[in-house]
């Protein structure tokens, strides 16, 4: 008899392995389970259709049940596992819309349930309206369509918070953007999260920074009114709470997985969970090695969620496939900024006492002289003495973000600033001056680290 | 006394040696014959001139005569330098507005004489009005804005042929180009070709390939008549020729510079002529150091010229400053695409008999969802066996081309396509899918690699 796959959560990491299982194994009966109602959707495409840059939800959706059903994927949504008995290797799981509970064996287990929101502990928030989901979400703009709101306030200044932020300003909503930190986007060095905040403003929204959230106020009927701050209370028609996300491990933690020291479950390079033969995890819940840090890092993010799962898939069908790590790569277009980082920041190298020296340049997109060129700032965190490239942060207009995929690889490879100065990039007047500004950031921190 | 420093041409080498030897060295005398007019001026720009992207023809010109004189640095503007005496250690001069001829010694001396043109050997074409340099482009717009022709004709489909066709469509006039080999841009593979071409039919250019230029036909006052080839007679009020260009070395080779394979200028990778103590080259007419073909190439790039330049003012003022080579990364917007390449072809792996493996993906820019999401495709060209990374092509719609810089660090610092397929690039809905489309091609090549 073939073996049997569980997998446990359907959105990116858990299809990923399905999907990499089936294609691997035809013989192998996989059985995902997911709590909400949909596979495979697409969390960071939210904002837009928020700020209504398109309109049909639907395309949130990368793959539906059906289609994983007609690719041999017995996905059941609307099912929650609620207990892993590794010794016994079954699972539990709910039916939530029957209610009903059932024990389903198996013989490899994939455990991908990602993560869950943070809300600020304080009165209030727990009312707030949810925009995690794709229903969340479509749910969320029907209310903004529907109401005279002109009022928002956004909890949060990280990519979430300030990308809801613009998608309701697009709305039309004076929106004010609350954060307890000193800087906008704390995985930027200030200087850097200062043009994003420029960004922000730029479009109106008003950034209430070093700000504590106190209470949320609502209406008797539910709805938001009012946002209580030590800075004062603001009107408030719309709340969205996007104080960050923490792994799912709950249930993990129950059936005996092991967490590592960033609370999220642990595993090997091959996505295997030490010492328990066949079972697997992957995505938002677990840990990654950081190749910079050279430690486990939690990251909640798509790219790593999918190959991840693959990865996975890929092991539990009797391959070998490694995951590498990460280097914290990351990218968001903000107002008319786009904004991207690689590696480790200024200050977490100071946090891990690892020796940097760092510049930052501000140049331009485009040859002067050709039409659209605007501006685009570039920071380089280089390990002290060897000059080797530890990180990178660019913020600009257009053109800007996806330069930093030059620096992830440079990062990743262990490329020293004074080697990528002359590096062969590309070079034309619609795409840069002669010098592209990687090339003028590499040859600035050169210099920092050649005067010490 | 100071040593004197001569640089013979007043363009990107040249004038970077100067300026950094400036920069070195403040008491160095520096004297820069330029035969033109202008200094450091952006050829590459003259397309969008022309097309009218921007009017102030002034803005091609990165740094004027006079700012280099403020600079200290003497540049002598329609100065041509006729004859080096190396052993003598001087030039001689000729003052072009003065018709007068003089010897200049030098101690150490940067030959930095750029790149002629190189016509097609048929009648009429010596007549055809050059575009080359920024009185040229000035002129040319000119004319095309005063003239009522409706009819170009532009010789040759490499980058510059197809950027003044695309120029000449934005004018208004009926344009095709014509080329006597199969494809455009012969620097990329077929495929890859092909979508440029589409790109430039898309905006009307009638694109005429395995097409000979047999005569070019002006009227009796020296404007452009038609064109003769052998598929017929076109007419046309304009003709541009942009069949390429090739070193100047004719000083050189008189003064008894060493040129080399590729008829340039010989250079280590100092910049400096072998044997010669003192005597620097650089810039279009000097050999490049082709780091994945492992032989010298001659390319005529604005990024390479300043590079140079810049390393040989360095070691022209006693510093030890390396060029590392290059790898053939080039970029241009044609029309409603870019189009960008590293490394090398399929075609040039083929000609320099190296076994390579070869995959090519079409993808999106952006989220499907996402505005503005357009076609991308990537070819990966990959050594047999190894997997390593050896060439990259790219076409699409914005933000294709300066991914192209990715791969030219993965390129550059020998990485294979299995690994590059799990690099942490970044992914964010306005920048790509959740896999990059570099990633997604590194995925399929590696298959092809694996399957032989």
């Amino acid at each position: 008899m073939a073996d049997r796959l569980i997998v446990i959560g359907g959105d990116a990491a858990g299809m990923s392995a399905a999907a990499s299982a089936r294609r691997r194994d035809p013989e192998l009966e996989i059985l995902a389970f997911e709590r909400g109602p949909h596979t495979s959707y697409s969390a960071c495409g939210i904002p837009y259709f928020v700020g209504g840059l398109f309109d049909d939800a639907d395309r949130l959706i990368s793959r539906t049940p059906v289609e994983f059903r007609e690719a041999g994927i017995d996905v059941r949504t609307r099912h929650e596992v609620i207990a892993i008995d590794l010794g016994g290797r079954t699972v539990t799981v709910r039916d939530l819309d029957r209610g009903s509970e059932s024990d389903e064996g198996f013989d490899q287990l994939v455990y991908a349930t990602g993560a869950i929101a943070v809300p600020p502990p304080v009165p209030g928030v727990e009312v707030c309206e949810p925009v995690r989901t794709v229903d969340e979400a479509r749910r969320f703009r029907t209310r903004l369509e529907a109401s005279g709101a002109r009022h928002a306030v956004v909890i949060g200044s990280g990519y979430v918070g300030l990308e809801m932020a613009e998608a309701l300003v697009l709305r039309g909503l004076d929106v004010v953007l609350v954060d307890q930190s000193e800087q906008v986007m704390g995985s930027l060095d200030p200087e850097i999260a200062a043009h994003v905040q420029d960004a922000a403003e730029g479009v109106g929204i008003r950034v209430l920074l070093s700000t504590a959230l106190e209470e949320v106020r609502h209406h008797a009927d539910g709805s938001a009114r009012s946002v209580l701050t030590s800075e004062g209370e603001l009107p408030a028609d719309h709340v969205v709470v996007a104080t960050g996300v923490k792994p799912a491990t709950g249930l993990a933690e129950a059936a005996g997985l092991t967490l590592g020291e960033r609370r999220a479950v642990r595993v090997d390079d091959r996505q295997r969970c030490p010492g328990l033969e066949g079972i697997f995890a992957a995505g938002d819940c677990v840990e990654s090695w950081h190749r910079v840090l050279e430690r486990p890092v939690n990251i909640q993010l798509g790219t790593h969620a999918n190959k991840q799962g693959r990865i996975a898939g890929v092991n539990a069908t009797g391959g070998d496939a490694a995951f590498p790590g990460v280097i914290g790569t990351a990218a968001s277009k903000i107002c008319r900024y786009e904004v991207a980082r690689t590696g480790i920041s200024e200050r977490e190298a100071r946090e891990a006492g690892i020796d940097v020296v760092c510049a930052t340049i501000e140049d331009r997109t485009r040859a002067g002289y050709y039409p659209g060129s605007g501006p685009i700032w570039v920071k380089l965190v280089a390990e002290a003495g060897s000059g080797r490239l530890l990180g990178g942060q660019i913020v600009g207009v257009e053109g800007a973000a996806k330069r930093i995929d030059v620096l992830a690889v440079a990062v990743w490879t262990g490329v020293a600033v004074g080697d990528l100065e002359l590096f062969d990039l590309s070079y034309a007047p619609p795409f840069s001056g002669v010098y592209d500004p990687l090339l003028t950031a590499a040859r600035q921190t050169t210099k920092a680290v050649r005067d010490g």
